[in-house]
């Protein structure tokens, strides 16, 4: 038998992603509609938040043949503009051609993780169509640079098919379209959802939404809070591997290990340092350049068990904030009630992050049944919830009896978890891993979200109760008013009036009390009517209190 | 404000693996653990196959310092053997070394997908503990090339450290070792289930592995059968973009666009050719370096389109097949009764696949309840197994009532798929996507291989009943004997042993019939006792049958 032949090549990284598109959520032309819209105005939003600006977002999705009435699968334009601040023209071509080139390889906040998402939309859009993409920028200089590119997949580089410059006298931002193969019809729930949950956390942007069938969604600005942009921050001793420890070592300039220590490390002062070095039994005033490769794996070891270490904060995140994301839930989900957690930093393996919670209950817009909304850096996660840790928790870990919440309440639980590093198990950005420590944090926030719920609950029912009380005074005491007149023979009824106007009086009083607490009107209709009945009844009685 | 600068930056695919590990399976020292071993596991026996070699390979997991009892994680040294046909030693750097650099990137069926398991397991063990690889392998050429290699990760290049030839004679093979961080204590129960269950459909293998703790497990070779090795492929003509249909027209000579189709595409010959040129209203004899983008568009839109191509076939896919299968599942599993059911080729998007299902019933290691065994190109999916859509068959479709198996029966649903291209979800491979055709198809399967499960069943009852008649005979006969002697006041009981006899050998030529078509013994110690029992009785009756 020949001896069978063994041969090698190299992809390149755009060829790999090409060829394993299914990874990055581009699977099929209703997903890789979704996909691209999402990467697309996440750049948007991060280049708006970065720039400190309010964001002004608009997208359009339509048909390349708008007059001819095909079907799905077919051929879509898909455009986003921005009034961020603008790419300088000399990184566009590669930021939008190139796979691993990109803004967002740091240990800070962002929307995008993987630096890759505006490339694979752009590249899914040239291998099912065959078109370039069209890119224009203005970073304020009075100038926009307009580019039409396609991709040599191949070698992973940008081919500039067309520039210009156009004048843009004081506006910046970006504009991207592209051609791709779709499905609208149905990716359009998925992509509404996505607009909608999107505008729940981000109410300090306009989002304008045009789609393929002519409609047009504003998901419209209604606060000009902005969450504090996120900070760049030094890697947690925990966190860190031999890599990365030996490039630190490389590249900075320290000559000792306690300068370097000091230096390079997140909430390590002087002090820690000193004292893990003795912790780990090395020499303060050792020569970094001196390390040999056993002592540095030997520190890293260290580093990682030393347990005196600060627990990373939070200055370096973004959380959305009590006031954004009631703002953001007011405006888009309008229920009854609204309970917000906020859990302070946490981390995992020495990457901080913090969980917030809110809850929703009630209104015209939840259906029955607890509803689950799940965010991470400001992303809603629309795929794979089964596999979702929050998903988890909310099915298997909530003792919803507990909180007096039957299985058909009406009740929204919006989970978002911010990060330096979100533990994604796609590039796809579906849903996160069981992290024990996401695990803690985020059953802790929900639990305290929902005993602000149940409060809230126990509150409502007394108040009902109260309610049916006034019903029964209202009609049997007339009855007993009448049946004690009969029985003494008397002329005239004793006024009961002024009793039920007082006992109204009393519980109105507390009603009112219990509903400025909850800040939201329980039932308008209901205290309406309840307050004619009782405006009609006047005059005194001498019959006591029953109740 | 100061306009904050964006800054962009390029990283290496290395370098994007190195930050996102999670993704390829490789997020904490456990899970590393069992990814590293199972990537050098599938990568040796991928090269066993494809040499048409019977796979021996050599596992050892041992503690970097195995005299001190140091707790997990800790460094371990992994190493893996196979006596594939070895690795040309102008590839190993590379093929070692550097990302995306391999000789998966075909159309065709293997383990590895992605082509960058082996190096994903040694940029882990670099990163945890600085160590270098080694690669040792001989092509039979007398000689075995050893390398010591690291990586630069920055660069995505292999860096070698010590090169060395040494004599070899007469035997082929490649033998990697490598040092990581691991955490045996954790990993052990999923490596030790990785190995049974690749021992399940790689029965003509021997595995040996010694473990951290000293313990060796031999899996050990049942049949010398080897699947047939799976074959390139053309691409079907519903699995082609546009970028893929651009390579093909600038790749290849031809200059008709009907030599082109005829050539290029898989089941279609020139009448296909013919016929689909005609419904796309394609001319025939175009030059096909003549084509402008859009009408490249077009032609890819029609190939979608057309209908009457043939199916993708099998020949290009390497199932395990009947007999491996059973053999596997029967030294492993050693179940009462197996069924296996192998569906046709089907195809998905132009990617054709087989699924292939065996049900294992009873016997002493299946615990109680449904045991699910994933396989996807014959590895094991040991995790993630609620996302996968054979759990979601076995847990919500399959009416287990229909085929009379309770919640409690000792099943085991093992489900193998086999394609080009497995619709992975993750790098890491941990579970398959929904594609509405490959549900059907393992439906089908396993509904099928439920089948014959209830016949033997339902044989198995009334095997069962016959016995407990034989038992009801033999305890009244003797009885009634006695009372109708005292009755009619014979003096000698009625001969009823002759009568026992005929039942007993009639039920039994049933049975060992029954046993036949079943293949397996159903309760060989009942069996032997009931003849037992059967054969004491002797003599005569003139009772009547009644039963």
């Amino acid at each position: 038998m020949a001896k069978p032949q063994v041969t090698f090549a190299e992809i390149s990284p755009s060829e790999f992603f090409y060829r394993n598109r299914d990874l990055a959520g581009f699977s099929n032309p209703s997903r890789a509609l979704y996909s691209a819209t999402r990467e697309l105005v996440e750049n948007s939003l991060d280049a708006c938040e970065l720039g400190g600006v309010l964001p002004d977002i608009f997208v359009r999705i339509m048909s390349n043949e708008p007059h001819r009435e095909l079907a799905d699968p077919k051929t879509y334009i898909l455009k986003i503009q921005d009034n961020g601040p603008g790419i300088d023209p000399k990184f566009i071509p590669h930021a939008f051609g190139r796979v691993f080139f990109g803004s967002k390889f740091k240990l800070k906040q962002a929307r995008g993780m993987f630096g890759m998402g505006g490339t694979m939309s752009i590249l899914y859009g040239q291998i099912t169509t065959h078109r370039p993409v069209t890119v224009v920028s203005t970073t304020g200089d009075g100038n926009a640079y307009k580019f039409e590119m396609m991709l040599n997949i191949r070698k992973n580089e940008p081919i500039i098919m067309h520039k210009e410059k156009l004048p843009a006298e004081g506006i910046t931002g970006t504009s991207v379209e592209i051609s791709l193969q779709g499905d609208y019809f149905r990716a359009s729930s998925k992509i509404l959802d996505y607009f909608r949950q999107t505008a729940v956390v981000t109410p300090y942007a306009n989002i304008v939404f045009t789609d393929a069938l002519g409609r047009q969604f504003f998901f419209e600005r209604v606060t000009k809070s902005m969450p504090t942009p996120p900070r760049m921050t030094l890697p947690h001793p925990h966190g860190i591997d031999v890599e990365a420890l030996r490039r630190l070592l490389i590249d900075k300039k320290e000559t000792t290990l306690l300068q370097f220590m000091n230096n390079n490390f997140h909430r390590v002062g002087e002090n820690t340092a000193r004292k893990f070095l003795e912790y780990a039994r090395l020499n303060r005033d050792t020569d970094t350049k001196s390390l040999k490769t056993h002592q540095i794996v030997t520190l890293v070891d260290a580093l990682h068990r030393y347990k005196e270490f600060l627990k990373p904060d939070g200055s370096c995140l973004s959380p959305i904030g009590k006031e954004i994301l009631e703002a953001g839930i007011k405006k888009e989900i309008q229920p009854e009630f609204i309970a917000v957690s906020i859990r302070p930093p946490s981390a995992y393996s020495g990457f901080p992050f913090i969980v917030e919670v809110g809850i929703a209950y009630g209104g015209k817009f939840l259906p029955s049944g607890p509803s689950l909304f799940r965010f991470a850096n400001r992303i809603p996660l629309l795929y794979d919830e089964g596999s979702d840790i929050s998903y988890k928790i909310v099915r298997y870990d909530v003792d919803w009896k507990y909180y007096g919440i039957g299985p058909n309440a009406p009740i929204g639980i919006l989970t978002h978890v911010c990060s330096t590093k979100v533990p994604y198990k796609t590039v796809g950005k579906e849903y996160l891993a069981d992290r024990p420590e996401l695990e803690h944090e985020l059953k802790n926030a929900i639990r305290d979200a929902l005993r602000q719920l149940k409060i809230y609950l126990s509150r409502k029912g007394s108040i009902a109760m109260v309610e049916r009380k006034m019903n029964i005074y209202g009609k049997y005491l007339p009855l007993i008013a009448q049946f004690v007149t009969d029985l003494s023979g008397l002329k005239k009824k004793p006024n009961y009036h002024l009793l039920l106007k007082k006992k109204a009086d009393d519980s109105g009083e507390k009603n009112e009390d219990k509903k400025k607490k909850m800040n939201v009107k329980v039932s308008t209709k209901r205290d309406k009517k309840t307050i004619e009945e009782l405006s009609e009844l006047e005059g005194q009685t001498a019959i006591e209190d029953f109740g």
